[in-house]
């Protein structure tokens, strides 16, 4: 017998359009041919791995080691502990250890694996929507409840509506920046401004939320535009993130969490965060790709081809009439639903389906009236998929 | 702030001893050289990867086709789960299809999505005492009780005392075959008894618990034992497994759930699972070893030298005067703490600490007065640790 609960999620409408799209993606494109099928759905970086992966993989296969696929401590590799603590370092201007940091499976793990670790009962998670949809989960998961703040005009921080919310029940504040579904990077002013409320807020009730930064996009940034580091700003501040995405990795699921080193207590934070990553089933994050972040983490993939993919996708849907906002991050277009649809994003990316593009409705990221289109994909697909898009307007 | 359950967990006396015990050797062996630890505390195999592994990922290490790295369906490579679907169809003596199967990140995962798929909050899992440690956090994570029921002499099921603990409430009962930590292998008579059991429990509540074979030593048996296939007697049984153990891959992550084709409603529990998999943030099985498995999964390591192992080891304790349970299979010896220390497995775990030898505590695993010795370490250790054990047990 299936759980209640878990039987009303996956029978649910609005449940996983996203990762539903991509698997009737691969169908449909057995159908029509690759070529014919603009998948826009998923955010699978269409670019490779750089050399420094590919060349670390190839070195690695040919360790026979005794053990080198056998358990490590649960937080991983000493050497891939001290290889994120090096990077953190780097972004956040400010000196961690390898002590201050666990290797996950994925971003997404890391996310359980803090609010496993953070959250009693029917504490609240404040989240800035629009939002990644997945993190209704990760919250819910571990009994928080997700409190939902409508960003401002041009998706800015409303700092007086988080305000509002913050109480001795907020365990944590969860940014994502640059943001998934919109690709807005919050400004420095909204970072402080932020940082100074959580502060208040400790000081008033004596708990001071955590300010969980998921940036698994940092490095994909557009137009000189930087990500704030929050360690600057506010102690108890925490990294999540990933090679998903930086390094085309999605499927490797490597993450890992970083904290503040400054933060209340550093240490048993990671002891709790270590703790959950273990009993939650993961135990550690794959071996083998630990160890190829230790000798990679620091490529780059040249993102200069995600700005020319947004720059002629943002030229087609000017051209096709559909508005979006321009994004300073991330490889994901936010657009508004044509005024026909009235706001209903569910029944527009039906619609376009039919054009055999395939998008995410906005509903789904605290963003209804919405609809996302991940550029992460081919040029030529983004080139093809303009007549699709100008038929599907001109046809409404 | 870290949550209050959590705080207390990883503060408690009992918390991840096992763990712990990998963890300090680490250190006692930096101290005093890796000869003079008798580390027994983890099942990490000793033996290495067979060659068809080592050759997958020497040939896989050269592929670079695009998107080799990107997410592919939550539930795993199509190749992936059909090679598991015929694993298990060969185990179990009935056809699978790769869509009866999930991959997930190990057996730890796997019970963590099955649980949080099946699991109603104060639903309970019954299991044989002793078993895994971690069995109680992987059900207590998603709301269930574990609901302990000791064996019988040798270990044998107790089926009566099984059957007054089902009731509607049983969402499954959890089984570890061969078993960690007693090396017991369950007679295919006790499968049997189970088997009616849990029917006459569905027939009179109209709940037909899950019966869940976690089997990862499944392949690591002696003497010509065998596991009885579980699929043959019930329709509600799931495998859980994964190659940590009989591939020795334990830091690679790669595991499996598999579920009886005719159960009540395969498809639906796998979609459940496979929504668990994603929102629990594993996302999917690692993608490069969900590849090397499917090229591989057929190898063998030469498991005779744990069965030698496990004799030096039964020799050497016999010579100390340690009382153990003959293992059937697995690689664990389940001995009982000497009547000095009135049944203090944790105060005699720390007692032969003094003399190097690291072993984890029964209470943990619910066989207070036992401790457990994973034998899956060289040979040279465990002849090694001969003078050590006499010593501990002459200076009682």
């Amino acid at each position: 017998m299936i759980a209640n609960e878990i039987r009303e999620k996956i029978n649910s409408k609005g449940a996983s359009v996203i990762r539903k799209m991509f698997e009737e993606g691969i169908v449909l494109k057995k159908q029509y041919g690759d070529d014919n099928v603009f998948d826009f759905s998923l955010g699978n970086p269409d670019l490779d791995p750089p050399a420094e992966v590919v060349n670390a993989i190839q070195e690695l296969a040919k360790d026979t080691s005794h053990g080198c696929h056998g358990y490590m401590p649960n937080a991983g590799y000493p050497e891939t502990r001290t290889a994120i603590a090096e990077k953190i370092s780097q972004e956040q201007g400010l000196k961690l250890s390898g002590n201050n940091v666990i290797i996950t499976v994925g971003a997404a793990s890391a996310l359980n694996c803090v609010f496993k670790a953070i959250l009693n009962k029917d504490d609240e998670v404040i989240v800035p929507a629009p939002f990644f949809a997945e993190y209704r989960h990760y919250v819910s998961n571990h009994l928080g409840n997700l409190i939902e703040v409508p960003s401002k005009e041009g998706f800015n921080l409303d700092i007086e509506a988080i305000k509002s919310k913050l109480s001795e029940k907020t365990a944590a504040i969860l940014i994502n920046n640059p943001n998934n579904p919109t690709g807005k990077i919050y400004s420095e002013a909204d970072i402080k401004a932020l940082a100074e409320a959580l502060n208040e807020n400790g000081d008033r009730t004596g708990r001071y939320p955590y300010l969980i930064c998921d940036e698994p996009y940092r490095a994909i940034v557009y137009d000189g535009a930087k990500v704030t580091p929050a360690f600057q700003y506010y102690k108890n501040a925490v990294v999540v993130s990933s090679f998903a995405k930086d390094l085309s990795l999605p499927g490797e699921r490597i993450g890992y969490i970083a904290i503040n080193p400054q933060s209340d207590e550093p240490d048993e934070f990671i002891k709790a965060a270590t703790f959950a990553l273990r009993v939650l089933g993961c135990v550690n994050a794959p071996a083998f790709f630990q160890k190829v972040i230790a000798k990679s983490w620091n490529a780059k993939v040249d993102y200069s081809s995600y700005r020319n993919r947004r720059d002629k996708l943002m030229a087609i849907l000017d051209n096709a009439g559909i508005e979006y906002y321009r994004p300073e991050g991330a490889f994901y277009l936010f657009c508004k639903v044509p005024e026909k649809f009235n706001g209903d994003d569910m029944a527009f990316c039906d619609y376009l389906k039919k054009y055999l593009i395939l998008g995410a409705p906005g509903n789904g990221f605290g963003g209804k009236g919405w609809f996302r289109l991940a550029y992460c994909v081919s040029e030529k697909s983004i080139v093809n998929s303009e007549k699709a898009f100008v038929k599907a307007m001109t046809e409404l």
